[in-house]
């Protein structure tokens, strides 16, 4: 059984101002909460039955848990087709070390406005290895519930770190890339083991603040070679390009 | 002024059933309009006054066209914002031409279903100069208004076919490449400039009928190298990175 006042605290955090007054965000389903739980306690999780005779040994005894009925846990739910489990996540508090970015490869998103692009590129940072994403304060909130699901078990993996991106680009000394339509063909360039990948607003591209910091402009070439396109690509897709590229030049690591 | 039988008509065509009834879909605001009026005649057209004003000459005599007040395409539109034009386009009848196949590198979609990742894999077809998409009939339907919206252009370019997916694989004389988490590195295999790139569900991957015509199974490595990784990359986003590796091994052409 959950409580009305339960439910009225979960429904606010579909709002980004109580996500950040609460330090908390919703993940919902067997298999994100499942990946979740390894490395983070949740602040309370309703569940049925069924999930929590099989997973009750993975919860802190500390957490508090209701058991529902799938019903209730559709009243409870963000999502239109709840699945066995919801979990309220407290959001990790982490504190950007600007010098820890220096021996990596890191995206650095500049207002990426989307909450399904940022979270199928926090699955691609997860997949190629990229421990850190840097974000524009203008960026989509990660902790949104679409972004919540559309991350996975990324969210758990990856770090995202809300800034002032101009100001830490600023600061670190290593190559800057960024995805720009005169860029320079990436197949031609060399691309460096470390480095940040800047990728820009879905609308607009990089924004002229931070294109002054791009160190190295580069393009994805379309095909044929030199035809005229009047389009771009989304720019999920421009990261995981971009990306794989870079790890194809050295896919063994660096460390 | 938009009748109200015109607005029933422009809103029943958010039903694939109604779609093919009335072979049209739904295309909104002056970029995607714009980009699809050099390459088909719409069946009708609202949109305000400053619209028409500067695009009435692109418009062919015969299309049926409302002047409306931005209120009144608010109450047609299946757009959450309307934009100054919403066009009813003919759906194209488009044989499918195996043969044709032959000289190509031809995308084939097994059960994709969701239509923002449609979309997305047709604007990266057409950024890669794929001119034809094969889908399985259980794809989604590349005329559902999200589908439309997130096309772009590419719709204009870019032919979808609907076929019986593996009746038409096991036609073709040509190497079929498909990705699987246990296929061998793409960057150590051999990808040939003609081919069929096949591309599966969301959740599930390539199903197993399709599964048995493919040559070439490839995997899209991640990083480091042999890492155990739990999740997997966004069908768009691998779909990308396929095609993106096909067109560097090949980036003048091959015709």
């Amino acid at each position: 059984m959950i409580s009305r006042a339960r439910i009225k605290w979960i429904k606010s955090l579909e709002i980004r101002k109580y996500r950040l007054q609460e330090n908390a965000f919703v993940a919902e389903g067997p298999k994100l909460v499942g990946e979740l739980l390894p490395y983070s306690t949740p602040l309370y999780v309703a569940a049925t039955k069924e999930w929590l005779d099989a997973n009750r040994r993975l919860l802190n005894p500390s957490t508090e848990v209701d058991e529902v009925s799938g019903q209730e846990l559709e009243r409870a739910s963000l999502l239109r087709t709840p699945q066995s489990v919801l979990a309220v996540m407290p959001i990790p508090t982490r504190r950007l070390d600007v010098s820890s970015l220096q021996n990596q490869l890191v995206i650095a998103l500049d207002n990426v406005q989307d909450p399904g692009n940022l979270g199928t590129i926090l699955r691609i940072a997860d997949w190629f290895g990229i421990h850190i994403i840097l974000c524009s304060r203008g960026t989509a909130d990660v902790f949104n519930p679409k972004c919540v699901q559309a991350c996975m078990g990324a969210l758990a993996r990856v770090e995202v770190h809300y800034c002032d991106l101009p100001e830490v680009l600023e600061k670190v000394e290593m190559p800057i890339y960024g995805t720009f339509l005169d860029g320079k063909d990436m197949y031609q360039e060399e691309l460096s083991p470390v480095g940040i990948i800047v990728m820009g607003n879905e609308g607009n591209g990089i924004s002229e603040p931070i294109a002054r910091l791009i160190t190295r402009r580069l393009y994805v070439p379309n095909y044929p070679e030199g035809a005229l396109t009047t389009e771009s690509l989304n720019v999920a897709v421009a990261t995981g390009i971009v990306c794989a590229e870079f790890r194809r030049r050295c896919p063994r690591g660096i460390i």
